[in-house]
């Protein structure tokens, strides 16, 4: 059908008046956003309108399928592997993926993972893969199928070729007060992961204080829209819902966060980072039809740490060089002894960016070194005088602010107090 | 409060999770974007959050205080009689505007008309009067003053002085599917009139299919969300809900509507066009606290029409002259003998403005000779043969469309049918 079937207001006001967008209308005005017949204005004024009157599976399914026509596909079916990837919706001390990543190639599953930079309080794989001296983010996209062949595993930025509609219309969102729209949400995330390619993926759906997710009901909604997505496209797709009210491990910052994913791929590190970790490796193996193969294995016998140094060094990295150490520190330490019940994620997330391990705004550099230690976890005993968190950052003058984050965001309850953990995975979609 | 004590996106977010909005947020979202800080596609959000989520009472008010206090305020408290104003939602036929100010002139209260230019099948008073050779719209606010104390009427442009930042934001939600939110063309609405400075101000809300309002109840919601603003704004403020569906008078075009207007003023014209002028003088009058003037005598004793003379002359036109007759015409004859029960505004609306007497861009000319003549009125007896329509352009490859518009757009029964007429004037709110 000609473009010129369609208008704007037409489109807007279909949606703002509750009526479902046809096929023709989603693809209409998609392709004339992206470019340029139909103007930010108009876009955002119909992102409120889905945002407050929705859309349903099939409009959700067009509108992902019209973002990703909007720009180039990749193509893994030459490589003499199966693929896998893995989504995670963001969340503080995240640094999953750059264990798994390794360790699922040491599985014999290639791994293609496109990443992003972070923005606020939850941080980006890419800015914690440059704290190792060297490492490069830009791969073109024969570097990039040239390492899946040879390593497996690749952790490199998304280009612009890859739903640029997307893109533009992210960027829209983020400055009108329409991010929160679970269509637009899903949408997103997918249109990218269906254009990438990858035969398998799993999602990781945040709950809680630090998630974009609050509630477990929401999560669940997004996470069975992108199921719902990923499986009309083709793509094996399920999700895990996982919590994010305390953060993982026992570090949020750049490098703190290597350093912690390197102790993982040594047999070591956080309790519940190596359970998430397997957990989700477990899922991206069985996506990839490689269910026969157990990943704690292949962390005990060394293969994944290989992969990471081999995955590293294919990035110019130096896998063995020393990480930056932030140039100043603060300790805080626990005003009474007892048992620590509570520590917000939200809040230690916003104390690390503003020690300076997060960003602001797109263009603001980020610190290496900066951000949250704490020494204790939810259940742990801790003692009056002794040290709960360090802060570490370059410039002093960001540990007020910091500090000011942290009030409030974690309780010690008297000594002998019981204490009931979260499950750290709270259900499974797909 | 400082300007930096709210962002875009918190007001945004705000209305679209349905809070009301502060005062402060409205000052600061209108003022910044008035001076370009809020961008369109934000406002455009903010719009359609408006549109779908509401706002209340004070937050209109204070919505349109913010609009006005973005420019000027005309003030008329130097004049040596009272103010009073008519302000139409739009109409088909409606030339009630072109008696009416030389008619509460003649009766001793000044009418300060601000009035614009048509958008599609409603016409706007500017082009009517422009069919009058040598008519001049655009006056300095001198000029308007010393009219209105020299002839006590006066029709002519807005100036861009007058709520700049409605005219930023009408011109956003044309292109956005944002115009249909009461509160917003209300605002829109008695922002410009509360600026112009009158005392006491007519609402003529129009009800019907040539309308912008279909149903009674949103006519009426709109009519008491701007008689409310009217009269917090300490405007005496009363609105009158008039049927349209039905087009008033006997013809609808430029010179058309200025030649039926004329015989208005001469004592005769068509009577529902006199009705609905003299129901509009009177609540002027009143408003004014001159209800002791029966208008009607002033129509009787031609000093109306002196008044008609004078205000044109004032303005460079000359009231004597020949106006612009159309180079073509087709007639349409009646298919059946029997009575005219229905003759659709919107289609009599869009023939006439396919025949050129309206425009479809702002920047479009009109033709002054074109536009409908109908030969009968609901309830007239018609025969077959005999013209319905006589339809008047200087293009005739414009006669295919127009008469498209017209099918399906009027209902003739058979002779001797019951017809039961509307009342003209449905309700009065105030």
């Amino acid at each position: 059908m000609p473009d010129s079937s369609h208008d704007a207001v037409e489109v807007i006001t279909a949606k703002r008046d509750g009526h479902e967008l046809s096929d023709s209308q989603i693809d209409w005005v998609i392709s004339a956003y992206t470019r340029g017949d139909v103007a930010d204005e108009q876009m955002s004024a119909l992102a409120m309108a889905i945002l407050l009157n929705g859309m349903d599976r099939r409009e959700i399914a067009r509108w992902t399928a019209a973002m990703i026509a909007s720009g180039e596909r990749m193509d893994f079916s030459g490589l003499s592997r199966p693929t896998a990837d893995k989504h995670s919706t963001g969340g503080v001390g995240d640094k999953i993926t750059l264990p798994l990543a390794p360790l699922v190639a040491a599985c014999g599953v290639a791994v293609p993972q496109l990443s992003g930079r972070g923005l606020g309080h939850t941080g980006g794989t890419l800015d914690k893969l440059e704290s190792i001296p060297g490492w490069r983010a830009a791969l073109s996209n024969e570097e990039m199928l040239a390492q899946l062949d040879s390593v497996g595993a690749v952790i490199c930025a998304a280009g612009d070729g890859l739903a640029p509609a997307d893109k533009k219309l992210y960027a829209l969102r983020d400055v009108t007060g329409t991010v929160e729209a679970i269509p637009l949400i899903a949408s997103s995330i997918m249109s990218k992961k269906i254009a990438e390619g990858t035969g398998a993926l799993v999602l990781d759906v945040k709950v809680g204080t630090g998630a974009f997710m609050k509630d477990v009901d929401s999560a669940r909604e997004l996470a069975e829209t992108m199921v719902a997505l990923g499986q009309d496209a083709g793509v094996h797709t399920v999700a895990l819902l996982t919590d994010m009210s305390t953060p993982l491990g026992r570090t949020a910052g750049n490098a703190l966060e290597v350093q912690e994913s390197v102790d993982v791929l040594a047999g070591g590190g956080p309790a519940d980072v190596v359970e998430l970790t397997l957990a989700l490796a477990r899922e991206m193996l069985a996506g990839a039809g490689r269910d026969d193969i157990d990943p704690a294995d292949r962390l005990a016998d060394g293969s994944a740490m290989d992969a990471w140094k081999q995955m590293v060094r294919a990035q110019d990295g130096d896998p063995d060089a020393d990480l930056p150490v932030a140039r100043e520190s603060h300790v805080v330490t626990a005003s009474s002894s007892g048992v620590l019940t509570r520590l917000d994620a939200m809040a230690v997330g916003m104390a690390a960016w503003r020690l300076g391990a997060g960003r602001a705004r797109k263009e603001d550099p980020v610190q290496a070194g900066a951000g949250v230690v704490w020494h204790a976890r939810p259940g742990d005993e801790v003692t009056a005088g002794e040290p709960l968190f360090t802060l570490l950052t370059d410039e002093p003058a960001r540990f007020d602010r910091a500090l000011a984050s942290l009030d409030g965001g974690y309780d010690i309850a008297p000594a002998g107090s019981s204490y009931t953990p979260h499950p750290l995975v709270i259900d499974r979609v797909g």
